[in-house]
């Protein structure tokens, strides 16, 4: 099979076969196709696309590059979330303690923090003693024991998705849904679920800022998990300003934790409770959208969902005590406000601005090998439809370093859009695909 | 400068500026922009061209990526003629004898044949004795002492190119007009000349099987040329049909040798005719055409021309005696005649057919690895509007091995097509750009 070949058939529109993206995804991933004739596939890639049969077939080579996890002894349905990243985007912290106290087993990995949004494995790390560092088996057995384990990504799956995205990352073929899809779907497969929900955000501080391509990439992610036997569902949501109101990592373990006790803000809880219903509905705990909400609602109310999440905290080796009381998680040396410049409505918040705020800050990664301040962030204390007056707070800012804190204040100060009259009021959730 | 923002915007339809050129050029020669990102920037460029800025800048870095020849102290002006490539195409080998007979100093740098079309510089080992292996004292010495010189390319002339070629043969992007122009030109101009003539061949046994591209390639070639300082133009000619009636190198030569000495095929003779007389006029050595046909036949006609190539036959190891005697190339031990199946008119002979049977029998390369055998070729002996009888020899194949001749024999059975009607008469020069 001449690689050459086939990057000119993709070139000019054509479709490859399923041995050929094998071969490919194979070959690429045991070192004997160079990094340079893969580069050039994936850019043809990016302008003509990958049809349904190839872009399911090159998930499936690469969800089988290396290790897929067996839980077929764990007898509840094992259902995971994915989200395709925002700012304040910490849904999966409540999210996955509350689901599996209604019974859902939740073998979840999240990533890293790179660029303006942040990782829920950096995120769960400001638990004093957390790791989400966790070989096979040790993941398996948190699973087994609490129906939920919260890791980072393990080195033996999905090798292929490590080589790709890292040869993506210099060759200006990151944004390319087929690209974007395969990895996402390949990662989550390899953890062995019944069931996947993919929160997929739109607007200014997700990846995919409109929401036609968005949809599209939910359509394909979704078309890839069912093809697998995979029961996959999507919700769209709006990143347009930040998620709830904490920016950062242990404010937002805080305000997690303050939706597991029963409080936080609508727009984070609307989120939650959504995809928290899917997985319900989708892992077949129930088939009642209002039967899964009520089951949801119970958990939080009786304590069960603080404590499936305090559990798994003390299993992955963290100090459980911060779930009771959040004061312990590590706080910012010094606060600062950024005032109102005039009376008003918020009219808008640049999510964006407020996620590179925060990597200047130091809660987030310029470069992947950066260290991050687990401590600092962003309260926002204004969003949008809320009435200020000039001089008001619209944040505080928790910092650790003057001239980190120098470097994240203009675009704090230019992020808040003040008006004469108040917006339109604009749905959370914008669509769903399934 | 960070080179995946730079794919990234050739990839979304942006222009690069001179000094982004300049980088991605000098760093990829000198092995610090890794063969991964220049194979993800060339499919960019396949797909999104490069405007005729960034094109004259692409190419003048690539010609100063190494050597660049000066014979500024060589009073003759100094032409040389290219060709994109076809079958049969033994141009050069007359015309640069004739023009260098009228004062023209032709410092020729030819390829190696790969593919199905030949190589002049095979064309010209197959005399005995004679290198095309020069380095650059001795390419001088040559040309200032013959006027002529006809080398194989220097390995310090374009690095660049040879790095860049080497990707695009492996990665899919061989087919892209900027990237063929800019090659071609770098290395053409790194002769040191005052003026190029373009032969951009056109049909199905050349690259460019359509004129409306090969017009574009031309046009681009014309105008970077041009923008260097240096006298371009262009002429488009028909390659349906192979080029004359002999297809191989030994065989070449001798065909060469009969256009020296005032005959040959009219088709090879008006394509031959047509480039000298550009190459007298964009020399300066006349402003008239007419003047300069006659030049041309003069040189041919007083033997000039023929001793001329004898003097840079002998000037570069080769046997002088070939000139006068043509029997002493190399022949093939056996021939075959491949017989006409019916009675009719030859309406069309598949160039295309005829050089990969050629490369079949031993005469081009599969690999660049492969030897060839001078030796072997086919005489065409029906051609385009000729009227056959069945059994009549359509041609004559030179072979020395019978496996060989049984690979390149049903390419040659299915090469011509006779049917009832004459062709319409085809013309073999289509146009030219100035």
């Amino acid at each position: 099979m001449n690689v050459a070949d086939l990057i000119i058939r993709k070139r000019d529109g054509g479709a490859l076969t399923a041995a050929e993206i094998q071969h490919v995804i194979t070959g690429f991933t045991a070192g004997s196709i160079p990094d340079y004739q893969m580069a050039s596939l994936l850019m043809a890639i990016f302008f003509r696309g990958l049809d349904d049969d190839e872009l399911a077939v090159w998930t499936d080579a690469m969800l089988h590059s290396g290790d897929v996890l067996d839980f077929s002894d764990v007898a509840a349905p094992k259902v995971d979330k994915h989200s395709t990243g925002g700012v304040g985007d910490k849904v999966s912290i409540p999210l996955a303690p509350m689901v599996a106290a209604c019974g859902v087993a939740v073998p979840m990995m999240s990533g890293r923090g790179l660029g303006h949004t942040g990782g829920t494995v950096d995120k769960l790390e400001s638990i004093p003693g957390f790791t989400a560092v966790l070989d096979p088996e040790r993941f398996g057995e948190i699973l087994r024991r609490t129906g939920l384990v919260l890791a980072g990504q393990s080195e033996t799956l999905v090798p292929a998705d490590r080589r790709i995205y890292a040869l993506r990352d210099t060759t200006g073929t990151v944004a390319s849904s087929p690209l974007i899809a395969s990895s996402i779907i390949s990662k989550k497969l390899a953890e062995g679920l019944d069931a996947l929900v993919l929160d997929v955000k739109v607007g200014g501080g997700a990846f995919m800022p409109d929401e036609a391509r968005a949809r599209d990439l939910a359509g394909k992610m979704v078309a890839i998990g069912t093809a697998n036997g995979t029961r996959t569902a999507a919700v769209l949501t709006a990143m347009d300003q930040p998620l709830g109101r904490e920016v950062g990592n242990a404010n937002e373990i805080a305000e997690s934790i303050t939706v597991l006790r029963g409080g936080g803000p609508a727009d984070l809880l609307e989120v939650v409770y959504r995809l928290g219903r899917e997985m319900l509905l989708l892992g077949g705990i129930t088939d009642d959208t209002r039967d899964a909400q009520e089951r949801l609602e119970r958990a939080v109310a009786s304590g069960a969902a603080a404590e499936k999440f305090q559990e798994v905290v003390a299993a992955q080796g963290g100090d459980p005590a911060v779930v009771s009381d959040p004061g312990l998680l590590p706080s910012p040396d010094f606060t600062t406000d950024i005032p109102a410049t005039r009376d008003g409505y918020v009219t808008g918040l640049d999510a964006l601005a407020i996620g590179r705020a925060a990597v200047r800050l130091g809660a987030g990664r310029e470069h992947k090998e950066d260290d991050i301040d687990a401590a600092v962030g962003i309260t926002l204390l204004a969003k949008v439809g809320d009435v200020v007056e000039a001089g008001d707070p619209l944040a505080r800012v928790g910092w650790n370093d003057e001239d980190r804190l120098a470097e994240a204040r203009p675009l704090l100060d230019a992020a808040w859009e003040i008006g004469d009259d108040p917006p339109e009021d604009a749905p959370i959730v914008l669509g769903e695909v399934r």
